[in-house]
């Protein structure tokens, strides 16, 4: 059934039965979603939204092999993982086919927050070391652990752990080492040995540096290219390990490679890699993957590890048939030849709209910043948000520090096509809206 | 398919490739299950084995209606709840339904560690305070939070948080006051108050008692009448919340009621509840549940809480069809019966076998000891570990603190003659094994 109550009933029921904690998109006026297919979604009326957001439904929404492993398996059997099962060490298997061989032992979870509260366990686990080291703006996960490494959210709360520390983004765009730095690389780097230093010097001792291969709450930052082994190479120094967070930039979203920390070349290769959102396709599904040394140690002790619904023969069945999708429908080439049209075609609005700053990413993980002014790059904030808000057929969100970077995260199945459409989207509210706004600024609150 | 490589090479699969503090069944010679119906599990030679132990598998194994509405709902949509959708709303409004009227804002999650990690979070928010107790012997979930708060696990880590104290376990069995014992209510929540009055003794302030319905890896305990309202009424005093975990008690398992904390009386109503394991029936689908107050608190700390999958169209219909099959196949009267059944035939065993201790528990929630003198109450614990062995093909398991607890949590719809197959299987092994080996004690760490 697509309805039970009017939308107007459901929003009544909602704003009274869930936690408004939980937010809604468009919050005054939200849209109600009754189904969807590839990167389309339709409202209660039968209207059509482009959705270039939804990096969780990864291989198209509701796509019909994902249903048929998940039906089909559910028919079967979806015991706990105390049981030997095939599906778990078939899939564990797949998956380290994408990844350096050195990542071996896997562990199965139900959410990206899962994935990373664990790898913070077992880095503590092998290193005996308790502090952490993080980007500015990261956002980790919901769970008590992760909103501590969590400097979007902690800094809203208004307090840090004396555990937690935290390292510039490697922005070459706003940071303090740009495009023009002879080697933006090696100076981020030195930033975060400069806060491991700080760490030691308190007497301290840091277990990892935590990181998403390309920062996405942080404004879909594309990290310098050496960043990560100099990185690595100073956290191991001291005895802690890398994690890599790849929970919204696995699967092939890059295009170009399975992972995105594998952008930094073959001679990075992180201690625990996390993975989640696109990984089931929307079914609840994450995973950590480790070297045995790690795993070794998170074993050594003595207590087990055990998640209920981790790995169950079920979230395993759709786990395997996004890997197949992925590869039937050649998703990652589409990443790379949609996604560089896109990028292309934001690119040349630069030249005519100078609102338009920075356009970056790779394959489908690509933002653009709305700036004020090209030469101070003052964060369009309020016009990045009318933006969103401007046509709501098409559905973009903003991030970064002053969420002034619209980004795309679109189902892999996002077509040349729908990149065409959004850029003439946004063509259009650049000449007719945005402008209009820049030149009233002073009224612009009350505008919008 | 049911199998993609024989049992000698999935296990070989599995040390390699997931992480060993992931624990099998019987890791010695594990079981490998291919297909499940009901109660019942099939190995990859077709021998079924009876489930005494699955209570995430609720309303039986791979329930055809429960993946019916899988199926159609994966069809349809799975978008992220930042979209209004009915499915979540009305689940709420079936679950409160269930519940005191107080209790009436929900937040979905993934599982039940989710569940327990916000309830934390909620708590702390809406008082303001840090500090938590917990009863003895504990687990609330495997996250880094719930760890610190589950004195079963971080005892065998040897750690223990300045924030977390822990009371005693109402045990009437082998506590400090039994079953003689004139008010065990009153004295066990006497020892919460202690904790609470020393926790202030220390100019530290306590967020929330914590505690599940019936402590379930505490051995199966049925809290005494009364308990709860007063160890509620204590902690409210000081400005806590009292957290009833539910995880493995709800939906219906106690038969009389549809959550634990119910048969503490109408009087008593926890300040927040989390239920997750069966809620889905295996689908990773968990809640907490709070008063609009506590909701409100959260809210205004101007945080969104997001979690990705939570609450997403297929996991409310997955959770909608299991409400629906405990009330068309009127499991909680088959709790109630089947449950009263097997606690009558098990109590039966005690008059013929010295080492049945205590029989408890109420609806398809039981256990019983074993112990090695019945005045002495010695646990049983090799003996109890033995009976597990035994009979594979009867899947019961131990807990408790020394492990002499038989437990019993099987699928809703387990049935007369196995409540009967399983008791006979008990008493062959009590007389033909069990008693053996208490007369040759002191060979018996050989014989086993």
């Amino acid at each position: 059934m697509l309805e039970l109550y009017d939308k107007t009933k459901t929003l009544e029921m909602r704003k009274k039965l869930i936690g408004q904690s939980c937010r809604l998109f468009f919050s005054e006026d939200p849209i109600k979603i009754v189904r969807a297919r590839g990167q389309y979604l339709y409202d209660e009326n039968g209207v059509e939204y482009l959705d270039c957001i939804s990096n969780v439904q990864h291989v198209g929404h509701c796509h019909p092999l994902v249903t048929k492993a998940a039906a089909a398996q559910m028919e079967l059997l979806n015991a706990n993982s105390r049981f030997l099962h095939d599906n778990i060490v078939h899939y564990a298997t797949r998956l380290a086919a994408t990844l350096p061989p050195k990542l071996s032992v896997f562990y199965f979870v139900n959410s990206g927050s899962e994935a990373n509260d664990l790898a913070l366990r077992l880095a503590r686990q092998h290193t005996q070391n308790e502090d952490v080291v993080v980007l500015d703006h990261a956002y980790h996960g919901h769970l008590t652990s992760l909103i501590d490494i969590s400097p979007y959210k902690f800094r809203k709360l208004g307090r840090q752990k004396e555990w937690v520390h935290v390292a510039p983004l490697p922005d070459t765009y706003r940071g303090e080492f740009r495009e023009t730095h002879p080697d933006p690389a090696q100076a981020y780097a030195d930033t975060v040995k400069e806060v491991i230093d700080q760490v030691h010097s308190k007497g301290r001792k840091v277990a990892a540096f935590f990181a998403e291969s390309l920062p996405s709450v942080g404004g879909q930052i594309i990290m310098p290219y050496g960043y990560c082994s100099k990185v690595a190479e100073y956290v191991h120094a001291v005895g802690g390990v890398y994690v890599a967070d790849e929970v919204q930039t696995g699967f092939g979203r890059v295009g170009s490679h399975y992972w995105a920390f594998q952008l930094q070349g073959e001679a990075f290769c992180p201690d625990i890699v996390t993975m989640g959102k696109p990984m089931g396709n929307g079914h609840p599904l994450a995973c950590v993957v480790t070297t045995a040394e790690i795993a070794k140690a998170f074993t050594d002790n003595g207590v087990e590890y055990f998640n209920t619904f981790g790995g169950n023969p079920v979230s395993c069945a759709v786990g395997l048939a996004v890997l197949d999708v992925i590869e039937k429908e050649n998703l990652m080439a589409n990443a790379l030849r949609v996604g560089g049209h896109l990028k292309e075609l934001l690119t040349e609005l630069q030249s005519r709209h100078a609102m338009m700053g920075d356009v970056r990413g790779v394959g489908l993980f690509l933002g653009f910043e709305l700036v004020k002014d090209q030469t101070e790059r003052t964060p369009a904030t309020e016009e990045a948000a009318h933006m969103v808000k401007k046509e709501r057929q098409i559905c973009v969100s903003t991030d970064g520090p002053w969420e002034s970077v619209v980004k795309f995260k679109p189902p892999m199945c996002f077509s040349m096509v729908d990149a065409e459409r959004v850029v003439g989207n946004i063509d259009e509210i650049l000449f007719h809206e945005v402008t209009v706004i820049k030149s009233t600024s002073c009224r612009s609150r009350n505008i919008w």
